[in-house]
């Protein structure tokens, strides 16, 4: 071999040594990581804890508006079991939250149609006011959506009950859509109506189907507009007065004794493992205590609270020691005001805490699909690029990352660049569920919330070591 | 421009144009697919009426074990709601059934333990004969398996009653794969027990998780072995036999009286449209129409009969007109003789009909994963292969196709190069209601149901429209 072809060599071996190195150094990092993820997977379904919690949070604690003896009751148990697990902190973080209660059970009633009269499915929408011991008496008139009252006028609406009348759109294939193309008739029906002279208001309930079970949900007044009192109507009792009123006018009753009195203490409930390497960077992975005061909150959101208890629980069980801080945070009143969301957004600010991500589970406790990640957080679409470079350490587990949602009580973190995570659960069953005294422990499969339990550790894991 | 110039552009050209064409016309024809894939979903989910039709077979029809009146009421039905549907062709294709019954209600208790007495949840397997009136009784002992009893030998085991005692293996991602792994214990175990002189058989019940219904399902004796009385229990009671014989010996006491009985005239239900182009090729689509005799056979197979009905129902509603034959087969006893499936495959060779392919529902209605195809049918590989190419039109719906098992009906055709395919349902909760009496028509999310008909009537159209 003459001098320069071995120089020439060296050369080349020089060039690619590096190369091969980080290639190989890439492949043990994936074999280790998928090795991980498979672990996490098994301990979930096999040693997780997050279906015994849930069982204890909806059928001993049971719904858990905030403000109420059941939601102090769900922040001492979770801070209880929190401290079972040999955390580095477990804490309460104050919050004072509105005390909205519903009163007596709801009375709807057709009093006069050409169809006779009938009682329907009701139940006052979340934060509303009361009619009055007496309630009141109006006639219908039904509208699919706030747009239709400016052409009606306060001639056609004045002292009427208007129905919001639009439905989920069926052929949307994420609930979530559908659901998003409705809710502004429950969340500024009541306000937009009461401009036009409207007495009352009820709403066809969110809902994906056609059932009995009336689905209640906050609703916001507008400030210098009446407040009037507002129900949701099941979806067949929405069918039924649309029937009804083809035939001729429709006269409701409707008494509701629902009230909005002085807030409460509360509180977040926080637990963390400290991080061994940047212990101020943290990643938060949460959901929310409260709940509507019917059904248990299975779903909605006992699902994401204890699954978010259970990554901690996992990592402690499987002796991981992340690098950075993991923080499970269990937010208060989500439902009817995000004062426990807000709360904790102030009090990192306030810190100057450093929130690389945060991921919130809030779609119920249904078979993983994945994760959205919020396009509006601080470098989103190059950060979403990164993680989806772990798509075949997560497709095993049908598992995407795309761009979406985050969730609402990690929202004010994104001012502070947090990246937020939405968890994404198969939604075809949710809104069968959500915001209903159908939403029980029952409803939740236990394979299918151990499974979200271990999607969001996986996730969190990563996150934790390649950083952002 | 000078002469060559213009020959050598032309020549670019001529060479080009083709492949521009080429590549337009696959442009056009995805947009069009792509088109009315969605169309069909959006008709699934709006007009559907596999919802319906279940909810006639499984509350007004029920439990429909073949040999049974409610198993003929489910031939007429299912005929009756073909023929509404303006297909071609429907009609019934004879087949001979097994009848077996399962008697009184199944009695296993726990006589003697130190733990004191305990009534069981327990179930009679299919086609296991019966205790006699006065039932027997016998010490339990406990294996993990069939290979266990070779090893424990006629000493240990003849005059009692064997429990059969493996469970799911939690680990697994896909249910089905944990059913496999322990599905051999009900099949031979009651046999391969018998071998070694047992009186008696339980199984711990073929289950995801713990609870208190049981299970049953076929079993099957071998030819030339006493043929012994065969029960499954549920979940729960295994774990508490479990930790009665932590503490020493447990008598069991088991009564059955059931029997199988002469066979039974019955039948396969079909429908096809007929094919425009090729009618002489064959897409089957199908389910099967019996169920087992306890819960009302929702998920199993109610749901795969109604949306391969549907599938017709849908393609006659947007006035499709397939280039071959699309068939609607709802098998008669898959469950515990297969007689209809074989019936069906005969008669298809001895037509010399030509089976493109045939795709089976019978996993349950839940939200759609995609398909599996069966890796031993003729051309499997390069077929799957093809099939793969529609991966972009199916992935908006969360579809694929992967290899996999196809379906037990279905499985005659194969010999006679019929490509198989398994419509592939989430599988996380199927193994809560199979064979249970918990199978009911509640179990079933009209959505989850809907999308499965759409999934199914894609492919079918992906098939007809390209071949394989």
């Amino acid at each position: 071999m003459k001098n320069h072809s071995f120089f020439l060599l060296l050369f080349i071996f020089l060039s690619v040594a590096p190369t091969v190195s980080v290639l190989s150094q890439a492949k043990t990092d994936t074999d280790t990581d998928a090795k991980f993820i498979r672990q996490l997977h098994n301990a979930a379904l096999t040693e997780g804890r997050c279906y015994p919690w849930l069982h204890y949070l909806t059928k001993r604690v049971g719904a858990r508006l905030a403000g109420s003896p059941q939601a102090a009751a769900a922040v001492e148990y979770t801070f209880q079991m929190l401290d079972t697990l040999g955390l580095d902190s477990v804490w309460l973080q104050p919050c004072t939250v509105p005390h909205w209660v519903r009163g007596d059970k709801e009375i709807v009633q057709v009093t006069q149609s050409n169809m006779g009269e009938a009682g329907l499915h009701a139940i006052a929408l979340g934060n509303s006011v009361g009619t009055g011991e007496h309630g009141i008496s109006g006639e219908i008139i039904a509208v699919m959506g706030v747009d239709e009252l400016e052409k009606l006028g306060e001639a056609k609406i004045k002292g009427k009950i208007v129905l919001f009348d639009r439905p989920f759109d069926a052929t949307k294939l994420n609930t979530f859509e559908a659901y998003s193309g409705a809710v502004d008739q429950r969340g500024s029906g009541p306000s937009e109506a009461a401009r036009f002279g409207a007495i009352g208001v009820l709403v066809r309930s969110m809902a994906s189907g056609l059932d009995d079970v009336p689905h209640t949900g906050g609703t916001g007044y507008k400030d210098g507009i009446p407040k009037i009192p507002a129900c949701a109507i099941s979806t067949n009792d929405a069918e039924l007065l649309g029937q009804m009123l083809k035939t001729g006018p429709v006269r409701v009753y409707m008494r509701t004794t629902c009230q909005m009195l002085a807030d409460r203490p509360s509180f977040n409930v926080i637990g963390e493992i400290r991080g061994s390497e940047h212990p101020e960077k943290i990643i938060v992975v949460g959901g929310h205590l409260d709940s509507w005061d019917v059904g248990e909150g299975a779903h909605d959101d006992g699902a994401g609270c204890v699954q978010s208890m259970d990554v901690l629980q996992l990592f402690k069980r499987l002796n991981y020691k992340p690098k950075c801080t993991i923080r499970c945070v269990l937010f208060m009143n989500e439902e009817n005001g995000l004062r426990g969301g807000l709360a904790y957004g102030s009090e990192a600010a306030r810190k100057g805490e450093n929130h690389l991500a945060a991921i919130e589970s809030d779609r119920g406790g249904f078979t993983p699909r994945g994760f959205t990640v919020d396009g509006e957080s601080a470098g989103a679409p190059e950060k979403l690029k990164a993680m989806q470079a772990w798509s075949s350490l997560l497709a095993p587990y049908n598992l995407t990352i795309k761009g979406g949602g985050g969730g609402a009580d990690i929202s004010p973190l994104k001012k502070q660049g947090a990246l937020l995570i939405g968890y994404e659960p198969d939604s075809q069953r949710y809104f069968d569920y959500h915001h209903t005294a159908a939403d029980v422990f029952e409803a939740v499969n236990k394979r299918e919330l151990e499974l979200g339990t271990a999607a969001m550790a996986s996730l969190v894991y990563l996150l934790d070591k390649y950083g952002l």
